[in-house]
């Protein structure tokens, strides 16, 4: 069979990595120059590049050894990670300065514009999960570059509709990943996905190496939330590392207790543990502007672990049978739910803070209209991504070759490296 | 068998985690504020963040992938440690404030009272390998919390009776943590230790991943021994750093040689190595203050890996035989003979740079004392720990459930991911 | 048969260890102190600590999984890396200050000399991949110590002969390392290499190891090639750093174009990448004093990428076959090739930059005098080491017991940690 869809890769992904690359290249051969000014929004080089390297550590490590808790999809889950995170950043980088190549003829290149790059490679991260082991690598590119075209889009289209702050709006991209992802995935449905896939399972190995991605994202999460705040005013980067760390451990033991009840067995799920523990560092991302006290950051913490943990038992298999959406990392409890606790949250302690009756109604509306545009935006980008990848053009992978490395790699067992 | 003790596990740690985690936010609430003041002892936001995430790194990588060795333990070490080391380091944060909560009202949390707090941690960290596959969760718990309580009573007297600076008690953990966590295991003794237990064994890929962790202790141990130093110092963090990696070379170069030379066919064996390598960076951190050539550093880290590696030949099975103390991790070589080693080194060094016989002999009675109260503290801190332990309300696993991720985790092998 | 050199270990790698370890200490405690003066070269302390650490991950992460990736190797692969590693760097901090110490008899220790020394370890680390699983850590220690010694010395002659500024030299370690490593390995051929080793093969789980090492490299190597440029200048690393990360995001993603382009099935090959992936970085690193748009970096990158992948596919077998050179790690084409393009780009962007033609051609002579110098010197200690090596006293493994952590190891198989 796997003969079958190889000349599809040979023919497809060579030329279309071939010629995105060249235009990359073209691209920034006429425009791109590194900015002389080192010293960008009052962090120096050394801080920005610390920040840079953890925010890159996540996508590499993290993003990518996360996924790769299915047992014969390993190689997929790293190897297509790295890829798909290198193309879009590069795409990323571009897109965020559309605005100042237009106005100056010229993109800028610091410390700053590649974090941000990253950040949004993150948002497509987030939306492959929801596909992985389902597609092939030709599409998953084609999706992330989508979904980061929207994501600048929507990021665009609240700075001049409503004037959110980009380091605000940033964080809305665990919500509009996750809806991208899933809608991409209910479109892209398969008949006979109620039935598991046979090779969709962990085994002890996969689950070591998923939990080692895992754990990275754990670590590194409260330099994420901070990547984008300002050096000039440390302690608010120093109140945003407090209350990431304090969520993120608060959401780690409450997904442990919360797992340990719903079993009937009483005994942990490795899964379902990874998905939860990271929850409280999503819906802390989201709240960050407002969050002033430790134990708010908790609470919250508290919150979308149990939401992120409910989500995973009693929503995910609702979205199979019901809606025919099939999710491969669990991206709805994992970013999703914790997103919108997140937005919640920070919805609740925004009009808690207002003093008056008709700044609290004003913000309130702002607030939920960040929402629906990012709702609105994430849907049609990825209903419009969904029918695209319908074409016949891509030749998905059969039923029988979902989640298996063997479509896509030359199979390790026989391999030698000469 | 397994279902035996299932319904422990739901009964008893799904609600304690809860209560605890419950607590801790209501005393967050109450009292815990982000500190204003950014630089504390010198050090910029940037700086000791990256401290920070250091220590981080090493408690959650290091300490979690270096139990991965036994065959079938995987889960467990990792997610367990990731479940202890949350809890411990937020009731850390609270001991560790006790006494400014006391006369301000007020725990303040800044990125030092974080680092702090997750090298008290580390201490409890360290205990737990002598009693790793052989305890609950629910216990793992216990212990770690049991245990960073009677670390933070060490210091506090060590502190108010010798007024030992903060800064050199807390390097202490290394023997604190040793001898409690050799105390527990010894008086949870089960029968028929003598003969290994079924799953206790390595194999190629779970010494593989345990490998990584050390080497994640192994890389960040200069970061965690001078974590502490002031910032308005760097010549002595320099001092600090270069000891520490010079003596962990040194002592990764005489385990092996040693290593070789003790065994009969002459060859290496990876847990052995695992163990041994680390000693040097134990004994610098204990012996820091006084270590001024770099030589010096050198020399420690050449006798600590050679005592270490003698603990583990002679030792390790003389202490299971003759006094029926099975030590799972090897903590008595790892962290106990080289900070005792360390601590003779301090002492060694300090009297040398005495100038006259009375300072020295008043140094040498201080410097003993320290060391009878930390062993006694923590002998006695064990003794109640092991006890309370004992009592029949922990339902610990069977013999034949030892050592085993099944008895805990959903195994993984029929486990899907949906 | 493995009992058959288990005694060569014994009486020769712990002697040699203990004695070479000894005379280290001893230099040190004669010559070596801590320098007073924190802030070298415009850094501060943390500065170059960051850097420091970030190219000791690459070291001990980086280079020893990587190397995993024979499924009965990884034992070796770490645990020699990491032995090689630190007696190489205490003997590159001795070399590196032989002059220092000749002037005023001190060998003065600071975070430069420690990440001079780390990136002298890398070019042994590089050699030592071409002859990995066919001999022994003796010889693995006596081929680095070796190594170092002559990349010392042709950093010397460099400096003298040359005026060749030591950042600048340090960066031809990728082409001093792979021509060292080649001649080695080709004077230590062994018949029917033709046919495949036995246990020369990658499983899924090892595949995964080293891809895991690659990502390490892939990640922290900006920081690398940035690690010695003087603080003083960060818009330079910040050009440095940007040039990097493009030059490795270009070669990801043209390697995997390349590679399923050459493949008749269209599938990836795991080995393959990991190899191509890196070439931006090194060919980046070799030409980083003159790239100055970000264009360039990115077509260096993609050049590299193309050069990497054919050699890999078309010289590997041909060396082989042709030249009876066994290349394990395939250092040729992923450090060889990809550095003789850097050091191609330097020489044409270099000569583009002058202006009249007289420079040009002293830049064209003074140029290729640089590249003949380092290879002369890298093909004669080769040489030296290959003969060396081919005396009856190593004890060298047989065929039947290259690849195999069996001649080494006390297999965990059959190991329980007591």
């Amino acid at each position: 069979m796997a003969p079958q869809y190889a000349p599809s890769l040979r023919s497809r992904l060579g030329p279309l990595l071939f010629v995105l690359q060249t235009g990359f290249i073209l691209i920034f051969a006429f425009c791109a120059e590194v900015d002389s000014n080192v010293n960008v929004n009052g962090s120096t080089f050394k801080d920005s590049y610390t920040d840079f390297q953890d925010v890159n550590v996540m996508v590499m490590f993290g993003f990518g050894f996360m996924c790769t808790f299915l047992v014969r999809h390993g190689f997929s889950a790293v190897g297509f990670n790295l890829l798909v995170a290198t193309m879009t950043t590069q795409w990323a980088i571009i897109l965020n300065n559309v605005e100042s190549w237009y106005y100056s003829g010229k993109i800028r290149l610091n410390m700053r514009s590649l974090v941000v790059a990253e950040i949004c490679t993150v948002s497509a991260l987030v939306s492959i999960g929801a596909v992985l082991g389902k597609t092939n690598p030709v599409q998953l590119v084609f999706i992330a570059l989508l979904e980061v075209s929207g994501f600048v889009l929507n990021e665009w289209l609240l700075l001049n509709l409503l004037k959110v702050r980009p380091g605000n709006s940033m964080m809305l991209l665990h919500i509009f990943g996750a809806f991208f992802g899933l809608t991409v995935t209910w479109i892209l449905y398969r008949k006979d996905s109620e039935q598991r896939f046979e090779k969709e399972k962990a085994d002890h190995k996969s689950g070591l190496f998923s939990m080692l991605g895992t754990v990275f994202l754990w670590v590194f999460w409260p330099s994420f939330n901070s990547a984008l705040l300002s050096g000039r005013s440390p302690v608010r980067k120093l109140e945003c590392v407090c209350s990431s760390y304090l969520a993120l451990a608060v959401s780690a033991v409450t997904a442990a207790a919360v797992s340990v009840i719903f079993n009937p067995k009483g005994r942990f799920n490795l899964l379902h543990l990874q998905s939860c523990i990271l929850s409280g560092g999503v819906a802390i991302g989201v709240s960050m502007p407002v969050v002033l006290q430790p134990w708010e950051a908790m609470l919250i913490g508290f919150a979308a672990a149990i939401l992120s943990t409910f989500g995973f038992h009693l929503l995910q298999i609702h979205m199979l049978l019901a809606f025919q959406c099939h999710d491969t990392r669990a991206i709805l409890s994992t970013h999703g739910l914790p997103g919108l606790l997140g937005w919640l949250a920070h919805f609740i302690l925004l009009i808690r803070q207002c003093d008056d009756h008709t700044t609290a109604v004003r913000f309130a509306v702002f607030h939920i209209c960040t929402l629906l545009i990012t709702i609105t935006t994430s849907l049609s980008m990825g209903i419009l991504t969904g029918f695209l990848l319908k074409l016949k053009i891509w030749r998905t992978p059969q039923n029988k070759k979902c989640f298996d490395d063997q479509a896509f790699w030359e199979f390790p067992h026989l391999a030698v490296h000469k």
